[in-house]
């Protein structure tokens, strides 16, 4: 009787704002998706209870009779995964939280947790854009530059987790500083609000830029959409913050292809649906750039599939790994 | 009887100049060594030949009745491990070089190839300064920066071992032209021939330097130990060209440092015979400058203990675990 009940895995994004969840079969098929908003400013213990309401009510909507098999959870900061401890997260503003055995009371099943930026490249390794790749790495534009790090299929993360922050390292020593302090790390130069800020530097030294009209006149309201509307409309300030923006982004990915020599780098992010103003330039120096050349051992650069979806397939492809759930090879 | 025979493990180093060859015992220890020229405007037929006869030799020397079990080969390079190629070497102007069969037909017994940059990593990790660590960066300050990843106990090289190429990451984006076309490479900036290319700038600046009078005169003359004098006899600009080159070199410290957050990062070269006056202001920079700061995971730095024969001790550690003979998980 047991064994026609369906197993379930769920997937949980810990974000600051919104707890996601989604549901996934035995084959990691996507069944269902569900959020509700975090209100991190309440203790731990309850925003975890939320979270498991959430799971519980989605299981119950996509299968009837189904057993939850497993969850895994990703969390923005610093996560000890053998505890399942959020060890530092600045986001939620937690301190030692014991996720993983909080959620296994509530939820009478094994749960593992990792950091969500791991988690969505993991997910990406498994189920999006580097689907059937040993070595991935994804860089996540947005207001930082997130990165996550699947090297021969598992996550590397380095001592306590704290590593794969591609986004802090130095390109231009002398350069700009960086909200960790130091000068010219390439998230202060290529992440998303890198790009905006660039770009309302740009409207400012050129008043007739079509990007004051984009914008009603408000730099402030110029967002990522408005920006590329500009390129497209052929802006030449925009144009050209592009390209010295592209120019920097392309000089972190290079630093990578030469560190890891992965098979694929994926760019993520919501100004990954520009790609194709993005990917030409961008690929044109990485080919010209790699060391040794990008023939002999070609590095792939595409953008991410998965979208806000890639944790939740990560975390869900991790707990299954970490419990030896699968089969082949420890993969979905 | 086959069970009295000492076993003995041969390590070679592929070198331009010299084919070094080192004769470990069962524990790993180095029993002997032994160097002989490369000569290698000669067909590689005959090189390996040399090789392979030092190989036989040295056994000889090292011990009576010992049966020669497997032997690792450090060559600089592309190194295709899987099939034992040399698939390019600038430095021994070899392309698709067969090493492994040609040493295996010569020698009987089984043969492993990698990268020379590799193996050193490998050695320093498993016998030297890195022994006891999962997670080692090795980086060798000469004419370039060499660097080599190791990654729970095993070398990390990336797809046909083309990665690794630290000092092929810009630190600079505006920076130097670097011998490979890009821009800004940490090579450009904190390998050893980059220092004496600063302190001969700083000399021919400052008449007064007492640099001048250390080389008699002659700017070529300057080496890394003259230099290191200047520094010690309090001469100012020598001081101040090694604290610019600190913090470049530390620059890529902290990359290493955020991308891969090892247990501990490993500087190699000659010029870390000076390690009281390189290892303290680069340590504080690592401190100070690490995300998140050094406590919670801390990164250390020190120096490579192996010197010239780390390679040798790292092809003989990838030999042994390539061919499952060690026991302790793979690891010498």
């Amino acid at each position: 009787m047991k064994q026609s009940q369906p197993r379930l895995y769920a997937g949980l994004d810990l974000g600051g704002t919104y707890l996601k969840c989604g549901m996934f079969d035995d084959r990691g098929v996507l069944l269902g998706k569900t959020a509700v908003p975090t209100k991190r400013e309440r203790p731990y213990s309850e925003v975890l209870k939320d979270a498991a309401a959430a799971v519980l009510r989605l299981a119950e909507e996509c299968a009837n009779n189904a057993t939850l098999t497993a969850v895994g959870v990703g969390a923005p900061g610093t996560v000890d995964g053998a505890r399942g401890v959020i060890v530092y997260s600045n986001n939620l503003a937690w301190a030692d939280v014991p996720v993983g055995e909080c959620l296994e009371g509530l939820l009478r099943c094994p749960v593992r947790v990792l950091n969500d930026a791991n988690a969505a490249a993991l997910g990406e390794s498994v189920c999006g854009a580097g689907r059937g790749y040993e070595n991935v790495v994804l860089l996540t534009l947005g207001t930082g530059v997130g990165s996550g790090i699947v090297l021969n299929g598992t996550i590397y993360a380095g001592k306590c987790s704290a590593g794969a922050e591609i986004g802090h390292t130095t390109v231009r020593r002398v350069g700009m500083r960086c909200t960790c302090g130091r000068r010219g790390c390439l998230e202060a130069y290529a992440s998303a609000s890198a790009l905006l800020r660039r770009a309302r530097a740009g409207m400012t030294r050129d008043p007739k830029s079509r990007l004051w009209s984009l914008c009603h006149g408000t730099p402030e309201a110029l967002d990522g959409k408005l920006f590329f509307e500009g390129v497209r409309a052929g802006d030449g300030t925009a144009a050209s913050v592009l390209k010295h923006y592209l120019g920097d982004l392309a000089a972190g990915i290079v630093n990578v292809a030469n560190v890891f020599r992965p098979d694929i780098i994926l760019l993520g992010g919501g100004i990954c649906a520009e790609k194709d103003l993005l990917l030409p330039p961008l690929r044109r120096i990485l080919d010209k750039e790699i060391f040794g050349g990008n023939r002999r051992a070609n590095v792939e650069l595409d953008v991410a599939e998965l979208g806000n979806d890639a944790g939740l397939y990560g975390a869900v492809a991790y707990v299954r790994t970490s419990l030896d759930i699968t089969k082949n090879g420890g993969r979905l």
